[in-house]
């Protein structure tokens, strides 16, 4: 049988990213902390936390993490269950998202939820292409991804579509394009890309004008920001229809080419959990994607 | 004679964090690639890449790194000088800055610059106590920090204060505080809290109720959805005064306790080169924050 209070010791490390803070967190001092992190990695027999900044589990390590994170989940519906909510106080929901997900519509279709439950969200940011490594660590219970693969003992539903268009400042067009759009204008034109692991700009340049390469590019890692790049005339870059409505409407940008556009499918990973908590996480997250998303479909 | 091919090779390798995109940029093979590194590894007789993700320099590694970016910075200016622009293109400008002067005011503070001259933005976020490392390793050529302690080789200069004032919703205020405000009332009252690296919360509760220890948070690493969360009426936090003003005006959100705020002084650090680039950047910064930011001087 596992020592919960080692498990425990060891996930608050990891999440605190410090056995410092970890100890704090558990009114424990440093050193109790350590000992138990290293009783269980001599119950288990393996190295459970890499020490280099960021710390972070090795292969055995993400298994215990997940298993906690599971027992976590199901123990907070047991206490909800037996009326010891006051007690308990919050549940913590931890999911794995994209950025542009958050900026535009998260917030809106996950309060329903809050609205109903005492929980804490502990969001986790990455591309939608690299969500999944937080659910295949055990850092989250679920998480958006562009992935339509369920991972292991995990089950995936689809969310909808986000539609990307490129989109520049008139001041740009008239500055790179007066004489049209074509390979050699646009790559005299810098583009706008969130961080290196960007590549929707790529998909654009790949599939209207079949071009593969590199291009001048602005690196801006916050959505507001990446906008207002390209509003002040800077670049182009490919922005969501949830977030450029009003800016197209006021004119302060307009698309590259219009109708030329990008898709990006959405879809919401979670472990196989029977949780109440999980399931109306799902429901919600389905809910709103429903109402809100373009379907799925649409791409055939 | 260090071979600049091979530094430009290790340098590309750490900024696509891949041998494999590095060989794309730089139109050589990947085999070209990891042999030019390894040769450079070889004539310094020392490991400069660790090969495990993320890709990252050793102590040796950041020494050249910064060398090549103030190499390449002192190249630009010089074909800029020869008449070289349009072959050339663009100069990159790799800047460390925290997410909040990001969403808020450095785009407009920045904008000057890149109405002048043909510039691409790498920015690079973290928390304003960590951005110092991303100058020490050499990734950028100035940072936006709270350290007011030069780095060796480094100057530093005041850009001013940002004041972060603790918010809440009406709706929050009722169901949490309507006895008041104390420790036990904000308690029981989620706080948000950017990430684990964001101590203004902490530093809150600390001031003005000589508070030190864990409390119910939400993670939020986005300063749009942060501010959402609050004014959705789940969580209390620190929202900067550029942020806040529309959505104190219509009353979405109110002051936690008026009056009581916490500032935070951001400086401007940036190595010791006399480029015509770093200049005008530190004078385009130093222009926009003493008309925009609250002179440090109010702390005193």
């Amino acid at each position: 049988m596992i020592d919960y209070r080692q498990l425990q010791a060891f996930a608050t490390v990891l999440e605190c990213q410090s056995f410092d803070k970890a100890a704090q967190r558990l009114h424990l001092t440093q050193s109790a902390v350590s000992q138990r992190v290293k009783q269980l990695e001599e119950r288990i027999g393996q190295l459970l936390i890499v020490r280099s900044q960021p710390l972070h589990p090795t292969p055995a390590g993400q298994q215990l993490l997940r298993h906690f994170h599971q027992i976590k989940l199901l123990q907070s519906e047991l206490l909800d269950g037996l009326g010891d909510a006051y007690e308990q106080g919050f549940t913590r929901l931890s999911i794995g998202l994209n950025a542009d997900s958050l900026e535009t519509w998260f917030m809106e279709a996950i309060d329903p939820l809050l609205q109903q439950s005492p929980l804490l969200l502990d969001l986790r940011v990455d591309d939608q292409d690299q969500t999944h490594h937080f659910l295949r660590q055990g850092e989250v219970i679920g998480c958006i991804s562009s992935s339509d693969q369920p991972i292991q003992g995990g089950s995936c539903v689809a969310l909808g579509l986000t539609r990307y268009r490129a989109l520049i400042s008139t001041e740009f067009r008239d500055r790179y394009f007066a004489k049209g759009v074509d390979t050699e204008s646009l790559l005299r034109a810098p583009a706008v890309v969130f961080n290196q692991r960007d590549e929707l700009q790529d998909r654009y340049l790949k599939t209207y004008f079949d071009f593969e390469g590199d291009y001048f590019r602005h690196l801006v890692p916050s959505s507001n920001a990446f906008v207002e790049l390209i509003a002040r005339g800077h670049g182009w870059g490919m922005v969501p229809d949830q977030q450029s409505q009003a800016l197209l409407e006021q004119q302060r940008l307009v698309e590259l080419i219009p109708g030329n556009c990008i898709d990006v499918p959405l879809y919401w990973h979670s472990w196989n959990l029977s949780t109440d908590t999980g399931r109306r996480l799902t429901e919600v997250m389905m809910a709103y994607c429903r109402a809100h998303l373009l379907p799925l479909s649409d791409t055939d």
